[in-house]
């Protein structure tokens, strides 16, 4: 492990601290423009970057190889689309206060323990198009730096101060658990009902979209109804957000873009597009799906091509994907007690962005 | 992963919640007479039992794999030592309600998860002499229950509303953490040195021991000095109840036990018995020692065999208990504050029992 550690530092040629500052500068100069994104960054500009400062600084540890690591994660770690949403959950019901900052670090932190937690059980080698943390730095740090960030993100809330805000958020940690254990249970199973395959990513997604949004409203002090409309928009944006991801993994555009397509095939996880291919397939095309799933690791190099010729003759993908705009619809329609503001159509977009994006 | 699961209920032939009931009975009921450890719990035996319903009652889930894997390992979780000594807190300091036994449940599963945790990354294949939870039900589902139950711990936590709480035991998940991965760093070096190692254990092992008994006088009202006495009782004496692990992983005894010996050695952990015998070695005993626990992959049948009279040769195993006696010691003065009383003199001669143990 001491190894690896060099090696990571070797390759930076710069101290901890300043490899994760540059890997997060890094991260916002060099991803491609996104329009409906990119508003929503720009009207949280300054918070963002607080939020910034709080995760390099809260990250930080004695122990060097958590801060290594941790950098390396949240620095790969996308769009920062949950910190985000808690940004604008804030302002769209008037919040004029800096809470928002620390907490949406705190969600950024549960997200990135729960993707090193994720990376660790299923041997996945990408994420993003990069390696993944679990590859460069062993299972066992990011199974424990993971456990670091998570504690890291209470300790955040405790200093916050607001219980509501612990119990949603310590709510929302539980259900993604659960949310992942049953995606676990459903794993190769090819019988996985739509129902149950809503079940899973209502808790291993939605959840902490729900949440992050949710206490934007709570630490403005809003209404019950307030709160409740921000989780509805919260949740069925991350479904949405979801079910796209699911699609983009059988998506040429994925490959397109230098990504790998078929990591969820070769998993053998089961995912809204498999689940309306296999119900809707004759004997021959369920014995394939239950070849290829139930046992992925016999898989041959062709079943990729053959899963995708088999999800478009039976609208797996667009199917999937009208589902997506309805449970975006949903979001959107949550929003509709909010007066008319540059915030509350920047959300409004957010939604379309998560649906129409490439990546 | 269904497969597996079935399994399970399959040997338990029984519903999911029998089954745990009937695992943490038989734990209550088969374990060998441990004197003080008993004189302890025959104490707080109402509290203890109100214990164990909350642990079975909250690890609970929909999610029916959770309380199969969490049942199986509180059900093997050994002594209730940690949820013991908020209980021993609470009533040394005279506190008269019972949130103590929700927090209690609440340290236990903090301990769960970080045992889940530690199985998944050391892939040691015995924990107590049981197959491992990450054994039988594979690393991905250990990992993922361990979340479950660490997310819940924090739910039980704010249901018992106190931040200061809060704040002891998502500081100690966090110091945990770094001292889990600060093992992980330490691990196959054989340059680390006794503060390094002391570093280690003041985290994995001393900070869950120390905030258990703190809790319990927060909880009672008491003023910071019996807070302080309290957290320092349990700090020291999770030091030397590590340093006693580490011992008897090299000891004979365990082999008598049926349990197996050299697990740690086999891993390439350094613990102190090793950092005093690599220190007081010849040149050739450091390149035996490098051999071993550098590339342990590579050690041979008769290595551990070698490391055990290098040991006895150094007095690594009998300083390393020396040290336990002392912190020991420190454990008991930090009691003296408190005046006289059954569950003092219980808590005092836990002490002893933790240094004595065969297991």
């Amino acid at each position: 492990m001491a190894r690896r550690t060099a090696t990571v530092n070797r390759r930076a040629g710069t101290t901890t601290l300043e490899w994760i500052v540059a890997a997060v500068v890094k991260l916002d100069s060099d991803k491609p423009a996104v329009s409906a994104l990119d508003a929503l960054v720009a009207l949280v500009e300054d918070d963002l970057a607080d939020v910034n400062r709080i995760i390099v600084a809260r990250m930080d540890s004695p122990v060097a190889l958590i801060p290594q690591l941790a950098g390396y994660i949240v620095a790969a770690g996308g769009k920062r689309l949950r910190p985000l949403l808690t940004l604008a959950a804030a302002r769209l019901c008037g919040y004029g206060g800096d809470r928002q900052n620390k907490l949406a670090a705190c969600v950024e932190f549960i997200h990135t323990a729960t993707l090193l937690h994720d990376d660790v059980v299923d041997e996945s080698n990408l994420r993003r198009g990069q390696a993944s943390a679990n590859a460069l730095f062993g299972n066992k740090a990011s199974v424990l730096v993971g456990d670091f960030l998570f504690s890291r993100a209470f300790q955040l809330m405790v200093e916050d101060g607001s219980l509501e805000v612990l119990r949603i958020l310590s709510n929302a940690s539980a259900v993604i658990a659960e949310g992942e254990v049953l995606q676990l249970t459903t794993s190769n199973d090819t019988e996985t009902t739509e129902e149950a395959y809503l079940q899973v990513i209502d808790g291993k997604t939605a959840a902490l979209f729900a949440a992050a949004c949710e206490v934007g409203a709570v630490i403005a002090g809003r209404e019950p109804a307030a709160q409740a409309a921000l989780e509805r928009y919260g949740r069925n944006l991350g479904i949405a957000f979801q079910l796209v991801d699911d699609v983009l993994d059988y998506s040429a555009v994925q490959a397109r873009l230098g990504k790998t397509v078929g990591d969820d095939f070769r998993e053998g996880k089961i995912t809204l597009p498999v689940v309306l291919a296999f119900a809707r397939g004759d004997e021959a095309e369920k014995a394939f799906w239950r070849r290829t799933l139930e046992t992925p690791e016999h898989q041959r190099d062709e079943d990729l091509a053959e899963a995708q010729r088999l999800m478009a003759r039976h609208r797996g993908l667009a199917d999937t994907m009208a589902r997506a705009r309805d449970y975006g619809a949903r979001a959107k329609a949550a929003l509709a007690p909010f007066p008319d503001s540059a915030i509350k159509r920047a959300m409004i977009d957010v939604v379309d962005f998560s649906i129409d994006r490439e990546f």
